[in-house]
């Protein structure tokens, strides 16, 4: 198991949005969206530990902008941090009108996997090296993240998530 | 502009897990389970404001069991809360193995969505009077979530979310 | 093999109408249609016999109202009766379009479904009892019913099928 | 309107069963062959009305041999007799194995379609005359068949429909 | 392995073009009508050689009218030649605007299969003989596509193709 | 309308092959995947003319490496040259496994697209500036492939193609 660099996670996907993924006002449907970021999310992090993934969370999303018909969505999605046998993802998805070359931000998330063995279950995995500032910080709030998806999935007590607790207020919003 | 209640917005979708919807190991994908819960969760809110609407934000969601290849998955969404011009969905989501007759959890949460008009643009809604108490302990955590929301997605200050702020630790781990 | 009851079996299945779901005119194709009824037929089939079933026939649908783009599709499906390795299963579907709040009859049907064992074979299955007075109604009716249906395919002939013949002309219409 | 005959209207489709399209023994699901059999039935009628159609009804359906995943379908649609603003099509399904070169019988339906002018209401249509001796035979079995279906949705009372009376125990089942 | 005729092979397709299938003009998308004609002509190849194929090479395809949303596509594929454990495929694809009685030459393309065994390895095929004029000439040129399909995915020095040398001007074009 | 350079063109595109885009033996379809490669190299087309195109060509496709079931397409698609209202993609197809590391060649191909107008009819377009030396060679080599492409589809006279002419066997097969 060799230890990997972001980088090396990286993963592209670019859609059409077609009739059939919109309502009836000609907007991207919210679900639809999420399917896509879920794909590219497990091709990064199969990337990172070489084996089958499962979905085992995904952080609030907001969706900033709606998406029109016949645009174009450009999903990147990169590796931030691994653990034992999980590992979080970074998502950006960026909307595009081609015609008027008219680019926006439609939103971000993180998303978590788990590593499964041919048996399906967890397994361990190699560790992820941050390179840049930006992948360093990444790598840094991935643990207060991690706190707080346990805490709001209620499987950790607030007052165990003592990193979390002082940092709360000031880091968590800077995602 | 009736106001209604949550039962008049509950939406029953159920799905077979079909190939194409599973990983290599017969799991189904965390995307393709989380565009069911946003059509389910928009029929809902559809049912309450009687208009089209868009998805703003989903909660987070942890993916508590996996559900496998020709199990049946069935969603039951039904509105929180009605804001001005956006609703709170509650989905719940069980999987069922109908050979064995095995019923489990597979995941909840919580999503947004906006009311529109034919412009495109948000438009008022009627108000939401829930009924049981299950409806509305969920209709005063509402409140509170939506605060988290904010505060995640870096649109509200955490010194302003007040109401959050003393309840955090105690109230929100209980959804 | 436990007996069940008819509320064992219900399943509720809802699904938006999509632009690939229509035709040029932007009225769901009937094809779709029977394509959901034959899945939510399916799943209430499996529900009581706990194995996997095949469709073994559909009987005379009549669409009366086109379904429009963007309405959503209610489907209740129920086991009506059981026999030694097949099942009768009444589909009820309804059409609403959420902004008028107007709901509407699409069609209904019987649907028949025959339960495998893992080599593919019919199997034996539990009794189902009927409870309500609709319940038991829909009972008693599927006799008659599977009666045309063997001499609709041809597999019985008109002499043979005693009840059917007294009753046909009375009881056959009142489905 | 010119008239045409039953061969301008004929329409042949082959498809590939995947895995998508099978239930988990690997057999077609029934819902998905009907889906095929009103889209080449509803082509078929297109031809002879040279307009857009909506699916009226489809007649009872047998399954007579499960197809199985890898199998072709081929789907034969014609219409068989024009009334007013309605055709009557008959469509014969047949599997094929084709490595072991078996072809098997799957299923046959008559299915009704109603002719619309671009406003979405019933328009007339041409006549349609039969030529071959089996085409005749099915022209005239229409009347007889669409007296049947008024009777089975409850729009014919049994006594008005003369002549089926006197034919349906003869006639009906060499369908 | 016994030897076939052109006929034996004949495959039609025929398939409604729905909005999923267009671009924003209402164009249907090349890619969605190579892969219907990939699925036609590997059924072709497949009732030759009775096994599995793969598609193995596409040759040059001119897309000659555009083909509008609501039309029907009617592919016809047929086997020109045998080779090995390959197959050249002739496919024809013609559309038609049913309202208009409007039918249009789309496209045609040479397409070849090889046949492969369980292990995924390619296999010895039976002959094929043609029959008629249309089909002798079409073997006929089968091998000087085949030397120009070598040449141009770089497998074959053109000096060694000596027999597309001679006849490439005058014949190639003829396809 | 101001020139542009290859590199604002580039457009990449993640698929994971699932079940449905496989044949029997688990290898992906050889028209999925021109599907997919379709609408990577509108894009980047579009991109380029800042309006909607429609595919006019694809050229000889050979596809050198079967597909997995479960592994993972990366397409990069450029444009190569603008003419008048119609542009030259290349497009590059690796495959990979992930589990094992390993990437392969699966194929490579020049398609073609016609900019079209808000009415349909093709528009002229921006030049295209290559910035590379294979960016350079890939547009030099446009013009004899174009040759090749009339040719092939009957639309020029080998006579006249004069640049191709001398060129042809030295230069093709290079591409």
């Amino acid at each position: 198991m060799t230890a990997k660099h972001p980088k090396d996670t990286l993963t592209t996907m670019s859609e059409l949005v077609l009739p059939n993924d919109t309502n009836t006002l000609g907007n991207l449907m919210g679900g639809r969206l999420m399917h896509w970021m879920d794909i590219a999310a497990a091709l990064a992090s199969m990337k990172h530990c070489n084996c089958p993934v499962v979905t085992a969370s995904a952080d609030n999303i907001s969706f900033e902008n709606p998406v029109k018909l016949g645009n174009v969505i450009t999903i990147e999605a990169k590796v931030t941090r691994a653990f034992n046998s999980s590992m979080e993802v970074y998502v950006k998805v960026v909307g595009e009108d081609l015609p008027t070359q008219f680019k926006y931000r439609s939103n971000e998330a993180y998303m978590t996997f788990v590593a499964l063995d041919p048996h399906g279950k967890p397994r361990k995995i190699a560790e992820l090296i941050p390179e840049t500032e930006e992948e360093i910080m990444k790598y840094e709030g991935a643990l207060r993240r991690r706190q707080l998806r346990l805490i709001l999935s209620g499987r950790m007590k607030p007052d165990d998530a003592t990193e979390l607790k002082k940092l709360f207020f000031e880091e968590i919003i800077k995602k």
